[in-house]
C-alpha cells in the first residue's frame, strides 16, 4: 500500500454537489431523487460540472464523437499505454446520487490526491465518463463504452431514438457534446471501475467491499403486440384480441419461468415498460409496446430462457390470433474479468485491512465493455436499504465510499507503476 | 306511420361532414379515424359545426352550465313537456364517424324533414347533444346527461381532471361552452335515442334494427398499485414488489373470472389503461395506475364480481406486500327502459316494414340517465365488421342509418302527438 490517503470529505462533497444537478422531489419516496437521463439538459449540466472539475484538476480533457469525456494525467512514460478508470454520470429518471457518479468522482478524487501529494506516475492515468450507460432513454445501455471498444458502430449509435423520436446524434449536438475525437480508443494497460453494488449481498454479509469477478448475461427485448382495439362494453369476450391481456400473460409467465428454477436460481426478469394504445378505460388495447429484461450469470441458461420465451410468444400468437413483433435492444454474454487485475484489487483491500468477498455483478457496467480490449476489474461499494439503486433511496455511507475509492487509488498506483 | 320520409342523402352528408372534424390518419388500421375527445379543440370544432346546423334549422338553441347543447322546435302546445331526443358528439381518441353522432344528426334530420314539410307538432320537440358521454378524458362517462338528471352534482363534475390535471370547468370555459342555463332540466314527456349497436348481434342475426330494452350494469375502477421501484439487474426476485406484475395478475385473474362463468355468460372485463412508473426497461415498476371496466346485464352478478375482485386485491396485498388504492370512477346499475315507449319504437319499425329484435345495450348511453327522469327508449342501428366501434373501422351503411332515423322520426311524431 502507498500510504497516500484520499480526502473522504472532498469525495463526499463532490458526490453531494453533483447530486444536486438534475435533483427532483420524488413523490413515491418523499426524498430528493436524481434525474439526469442521458443527453438531456440535466445531463449536459452534470457533464459541464464534472468536465470543469477535470480541467481544474489539470487534466488534458478530450470529448469523442459519441460524447465520452476523458481526462488525461500524463505520466513519466507517456509512450506507454495509460491506465484507465471511470464510469458514467447519466442516471435513470428516478435515480440516486451514487450509481456511476461514485466511479467518476472517485477517479477524480484519486487525481486530486496525486496532485496534492505531487506524485508522478510511470504510466499516464486517464479518467473518463461514458455516454448513456443506463440505456434508459435510447434503449441500448453502455452506449458510449460499447462504441469506444467497437462493439457498437458509431453510425448505429447515432441513429438510436428516444420515445419522441429524437436521435442520439441530434441530442449530442444539441447539448454540445458531439466531440471530434475518434471514439475507438487504443487499448489501455488496464481498466478499473469503482461502483455501488446496487444489490443486498455485501451488506447482508457485513463486508466492507466486493471484488467483482464478472458480470451476468443481459438480454433486453422490446415486444410490440398487435391485437384489435374494440369497445369495452359491447365486444363479446370471444371476439377480442386484447393486446394488454397478452402483455399481462407474458409478464406472469416470465415470473413462472423464474419460479420453475429451470434456468438456475439466479435468473431475473422484469417487464419494466408497458405502453398500451390508446390506454383508455373503456377501450380494449389494440396495441401494446412492452419490454423484457432477462439476466442470468450463466450464458447457457440465458440462451435456454430466451428460446423458451420465444416459443411461448409463438404459442400466444397461435392461440390468441395476435402478432408479436420482437426487437432485441441489448444483449451481452456474461463477462469474466481479468484474474490478475482482480487479484490486485483484492490485495489492495487486504493491504488496507478492508474485509471483502468476490461477487458477480447483477447489473451491466462500462467495465464489461472495456474488458473486451484490456485487463479489467471492478470494486463494489455496499449500499444501505438492501443496496437499493435506481431509486432516490439509493445511499452508500461516506465511510463505504471512501473505502472503495481508497482501494481504487492503491490499485491504480500499482497498475501505473507496471513498466 | 306518417308517410313523411327523411332525406337519407342529407343525413349521410351530415355524418360524413362532421366525421371530418377531428379526423386523423390511424396507423393501426391505415384508415381515417375520428378523435374528438371531450372539451378539446376538436370537440369545440364539432360543437360549433352542429350548433350552427341547429340554428340554421331554426331551433332555439341553449347551452347549459355543463356544456350540454339543446335545440328547441316549439309545438302548438309549448306549455306541455317536450319530447327530447339526441345523443353525444364527443368521441374516444381512436373513434369513428358514427357512434353518438348518428343520434344527434339523426335528430337534426328529423327536424329538417319536419321543417321542409311544414309540419307543426302538438308538443315541442327538443334535440340535444350531451357533454363527454365517453368518459375517455375525465374518467366519468355520461358526464353531461348524468348532470342533467341530477345523478352527478355540477360542482363534482366541474372538479374532474384529465391526465394533465386540467378540469372540466376550465376546459368548458376555454372552448366557450360554459353556458348559463341550469343543467337540471324539467322531465321531458319522453326521451328517444338512436345509436349504433357497437356490437355484432344484429348483423349476425341479419336484422334491420334493434329495439333496446335496457342497458347492462357498468363498473369502472381506477387502481393505483404501490410497490417498490428497484434495479432490474441486481434486485433478487424475492426482494421485489413489482407493481407491474401485480397489474398483470389482476388482468389475467379478471379473464379467469369471465371464463369461470360464475358471473353469468355475459360478464365483460377490460383493463384498458396500464401506466407503470417510471415505465423504463431496466427498472422494476414502483407504481402502476390501471383501470378495470366490468359489465354485466345482471346487477346481482355484477355485485358478486365486484366483491370477488375486491377480495382478490386484498389477497394480493397480503401475499405481495403491496398497497392497492381503489377508486370507483363510474358505477351504474342495469337500466330497464319504459315498456310503453319501447313498444312504440317497435310499432314504428313494424309500420315501416323493418325487421328487428329486442336487444340489451352492452355500452353506456345518455339514454340510461334520461331514463331516471322520463319514459325512455333507444333504437340500435347495426354496424359492419362485427359492429366494431371506438375504432376507425366503425361503419354503418347509409341504408341502415336511414332506417334508424326514419324509425326515430315516426316514433317522435307519435310521442309529440300525445296530449
Amino acid at each position: 500500500m502507498s500510504g497516500l490517503r484520499i480526502d473522504a470529505d472532498r469525495l463526499w462533497n463532490s458526490l453531494m454537489t453533483l447530486g444536486q444537478v438534475g435533483a427532483y422531489d420524488d413523490p413515491a419516496t418523499g426524498l430528493k431523487g436524481v434525474n439526469r437521463l442521458a443527453l438531456t439538459d440535466a445531463d449536459k449540466a452534470g457533464r459541464d460540472t464534472v468536465k470543469g472539475w477535470f480541467e481544474a484538476a489539470g487534466l488534458e480533457v478530450r470529448v469523442d464523437r459519441i460524447g465520452n469525456v476523458t481526462g488525461r494525467r500524463p505520466g513519466r512514460r507517456p509512450e506507454l499505454a495509460p491506465v484507465l478508470c471511470g464510469s458514467h454520470i447519466d442516471s435513470v429518471p428516478t435515480g440516486g446520487a451514487f450509481d456511476g457518479a461514485l466511479g467518476v468522482l472517485g477517479a477524480l478524487e484519486v487525481v486530486r490526491t496525486l496532485n496534492a501529494a505531487g506524485v508522478e506516475t510511470e504510466r499516464s492515468l486517464e479518467i473518463a465518463f461514458f455516454t448513456d450507460e443506463e440505456g434508459a432513454r435510447f434503449g441500448t445501455d453502455m452506449l458510449g463504452s460499447a462504441t469506444a471498444v467497437g462493439r457498437l458502430e458509431l453510425e448505429q449509435a447515432y441513429g438510436l431514438t428516444d420515445e419522441r423520436g429524437l436521435t442520439v446524434k441530434g441530442e449530442l449536438e444539441r447539448i454540445g457534446y458531439l466531440g471530434e475525437v475518434d471514439p475507438r480508443r487504443a487499448p489501455p494497460h488496464a481498466y478499473v471501475e469503482c461502483h455501488v453494488e446496487q444489490g443486498p449481498i455485501l451488506a447482508a454479509a457485513g463486508l466492507d467491499l466486493g471484488v467483482v469477478t464478472g458480470v451476468q448475461a443481459i438480454s433486453w427485448q422490446e415486444l410490440t403486440i398487435h391485437g384489435k382495439s374494440a369497445h369495452a362494453g359491447t365486444t363479446p369476450m370471444e371476439l377480442r384480441k386484447d393486446a394488454g391481456l397478452i402483455a399481462a400473460k407474458i409478464n406472469v409467465h416470465l415470473h413462472e419461468m423464474v419460479a420453475s428454477a429451470r434456468y438456475g436460481t439466479e435468473m431475473r426478469v422484469t417487464m419494466g415498460r408497458v405502453s398500451p394504445m390508446p390506454n383508455r378505460v373503456n377501450i380494449v388495447p389494440g396495441r401494446v409496446v412492452c419490454t423484457v429484461d432477462l439476466r442470468n450469470p450463466f450464458d447457457d441458461l440465458m440462451e435456454k430462457s430466451e428460446r423458451d420465451l420465444a416459443d411461448f410468444l409463438d404459442h400466444l400468437e397461435k392461440t390468441h390470433g395476435v402478432q408479436i413483433e420482437r426487437r432485441q435492444t441489448a444483449r451481452t454474454n456474461s463477462v469474466t474479468f481479468d484474474p490478475k487485475v482482480v487479484a490486485r484489487v483484492a490485495e489492495a483491500m487486504d493491504g488496507l485491512g478492508y474485509t471483502h468477498r468476490e461477487i458477480l455483478s447483477g447489473a451491466g457496467h462500462d467495465a464489461q465493455e472495456m474488458a473486451s480490449i484490456c485487463p479489467t476489474a471492478m470494486i463494489f461499494v455496499p449500499g444501505e436499504y438492501e443496496g437499493i439503486s435506481h431509486n432516490p433511496r439509493e445511499f452508500s455511507t461516506p465511510a463505504a465510499c471512501a473505502r472503495g475509492v481508497q482501494t481504487l487509488m492503491d490499485t491504480l498506483l500499482g497498475l501505473t507503476a507496471d513498466v
